[in-house]
């Protein structure tokens, strides 16, 4: 096998310029020799910027999943005694004000199903769930592999990032695509995720594909099309798995954060969370459960879910797991609605209207202000954030208070409040907005 | 400026997915950068691949070949006392049997003009010039500027490859081409192709553009592509140009090799040449000659290449390099019709019916007998070769000789011979061929 002629193959030709299918075998040729160091970076480049324009089939990209989760460590959850049942996971593709996981992981527990979370950081202007458990007092979001199955047989869930053995591959060609223009492609975003998911042991999968001004894929039409791929794809590697595609033109509830979110969290457990997040939270519990035979219909899966709210078992497991991760759940309880930063600044409506809030926007401000990251290697801040006292949609007047800001510092409302003043708009007319759940893919 | 905005601005996105026209600058920036070691190959390979399936507008592929050229010597031909007039310069996109540059330069050279000649050496199944040369003895094709002034000055032409100096962005970029399947782009081809002639200092180019089995494009669709973008390219540039689409269905001559080419170039200075050589040689020269303003047209310009060989100066100028170049020019007189390989088959047919003869098999038998190359350090032989007695289209008999095949040693006709035997159709039918000059594109 010659590198040239895998690659000749995809680009396809005169005669047939959309290429050919490549085999298993072609596929896992590039990536094995890729990660050993055999095949150069100069010629996967133009292989992907091939895929980027000519895809890859369901098959082809779920050849390339295998591939790719083959490179490096493949946990087996039900390789042990003390783990039974369906392993369920969750994966969003980002969002401001997204912390469905924190409220989502308990409330799937509690029904009976075991969810192994493997989550990200905060990078861009999207948060991470990992920076949101950190911001609790002792929270440890790393664990090793024994304690992460440990936690997870005696709550249910069990929280932490990948390792640097997760999919080795995925880390390769991600830094090369970051470089050579070869990022936005349907089949190379689908193995990029799915890899990592079934990496980390999950049978089934449900994704929260995010579409507007605050997500990766900024209109319906892309997300449904990442949406569909990651489905079928899975259904080829014999995963069950759905999608639903949500709104990210705004932001998520009414608080962005780190320390923030988890306080929103706590609301949501125990039954006062935002109608948005519940709708979204429920929404996926329902999925997962329905994977796993725990629901019999969606509807049924979402009276299961409200079910563990009222019966407070799934704010009971979520303070267990704090406890199992080293967290101070009575400090944790105290902080709730009084720990903020002592930097703070007031938003304050201009005009009379109603208000649209631009996710983004508000996305690029919490990262000045502290909340997230521009380079992988900037601190976050645990109190800094965002408290929305009014929502897209709602009706304001002139001097009522948008928004409460926390910074990291006075120096950081510098930057952060233009960018949060530009993020707001208010309109005579309501502005017609896409609806938050838009479609289920199964 | 960064190198993956100029890579995502040519492969475009979802919703303008040509993507843009790059700047003089930008791509200037690649180029510039990309010699000088501060961009790595696996961008510009994404990049290529991005123009391959983009393509560039002729703007762009001009901008892309003055970038390519400044990477090296530029050869300014009338920076001298000696050399003065119009330089014209000849390429072939290279076939079998193609010795074109040979009658061609001193017929052009004869009626005023310079051309200053830099040609390649065989590869894989296509003869190269230089190497012909060089099967006269004493001939030198490696000259230093100062002696190719010189005998441009003394003769009208001169004979010499390109220097390491000339260009030296065509050789990475083909280099990395060959390994990432972007050789075929035809902004590529073009830029590849006319940065080395402008760089080398003629104002005026002709290129005889070969479809066919035997050529590098093989329908004339791809030929005219070619064809269309070398020249308009080269009117961006500023520079006269025009192109001929020549059929390399079956190879041009009756004689194929080193020394055996040089034999027919002699011919054809005599008067005695095979009627498709000439015709491609006097429609390359009345271009020319039209270009530096010799000739009042076409026809005119075909007239006066006819009379150099009635008038004996073409030969006469053809003799005075091969002195000039350090050959034995009355050895090479000597030698004509008798140097020949010892080792030598006849291929006799084996039915009646019109022959058809394959130039790409042709091509591959003749590298086998020892003519060109199969790597860029193989040895070539200067007495191997192929005579045809009958072409394509000839009426032949059972028994008649049809070729006469002489090869580096005994060894090699048990792999060429029998791809020569396929090379070779003979059919009740003559078959219907497309003309030998297909179309002129000024």
């Amino acid at each position: 096998m010659r590198v040239v002629d895998i690659i000749t193959k995809k680009r396809g030709n005169i005669l047939n310029p959309q290429g050919e299918e490549l085999t298993k075998e072609e596929i896992a040729f590039l990536i094995d020799n890729y990660c050993n160091g055999n095949i150069p970076d100069y010629q996967i480049s133009a292989w992907l910027m091939a895929v980027y324009f000519n895809g890859m089939t369901f098959q082809e990209t779920a050849n390339l999943t295998n591939s790719m989760l083959h490179s490096g460590d493949v946990i087996d959850l039900k390789n042990t005694d003390t783990l039974k049942g369906s392993f369920v996971d969750k994966h969003s593709t980002g969002g401001v004000g997204d912390k469905i996981s924190l409220p989502l992981a308990p409330i799937v527990a509690a029904c009976g199903a075991k969810v192994p979370m493997m989550s990200g950081r905060a990078l861009g202007h999207t948060g991470g769930t990992l920076d949101k458990l950190d911001s609790i007092t002792g929270y440890r979001s790393r664990l090793n592999s024994d304690e992460f199955r440990y936690v997870l047989a005696q709550c249910g869930f069990a929280m932490t990032g990948q390792t640097k053995e997760i999919v080795p591959a995925d880390r390769l060609l991600y830094a090369l695509r970051d470089v050579t223009g070869t990022v936005e492609s349907i089949p190379l975003i689908t193995a990029s995720i799915l890899s990592k998911k079934v990496a980390e042991g999950s049978d089934c999968l449900v994704f929260d594909v995010k579409f507007g001004s605050g997500a990766f894929m900024k209109t319906p039409e892309a997300a449904e099309n990442l949406a569909n791929s990651l489905v079928k794809t899975a259904h080829t590697m014999d995963k069950k798995a759905s999608a639903i595609l949500t709104n990210m033109n705004t932001p998520l509830g009414r608080k962005i954060g780190n320390f923030l979110e988890i306080e929103e969290t706590i609301e949501c457990l125990q039954g006062n969370g935002p109608k948005d997040v519940m709708d979204v939270t429920f929404a996926l519990g329902a999925e997962m459960l329905t994977h796993v035979g725990l629901a019999k219909s969606f509807e049924d899966g979402v009276e299961l879910c409200k079910k563990q709210i009222t019966n407070g078992k799934a704010l009971e497991l979520f303070l267990k797991n704090v406890e199992l991760q080293g967290g101070d759940t009575k400090k944790l309880m105290a902080d709730v609605g009084k720990r903020r930063s002592v930097y703070m600044r007031k938003i304050i409506a201009k005009e009379n209207g109603y208000l649209s809030l631009d996710a983004y926007k508000t996305g690029l401000a919490s990262v000045s202000l502290g909340v997230g990251r521009s380079k992988t290697d900037d601190d976050v801040f645990a109190d800094a954030g965002i408290i929305l006292h009014f929502i897209e949609g709602d009706k304001v007047k002139a001097g009522d208070v948008l928004m409460e800001v926390f910074g990291k510092d006075e120096k950081c409302f510098d930057s952060s409040l233009p960018i949060l003043e530009n993020a707001i708009k208010i309109t005579f007319e309501k502005v017609q907005t896409t609806p938050l759940i838009l479609k289920t893919l199964r």
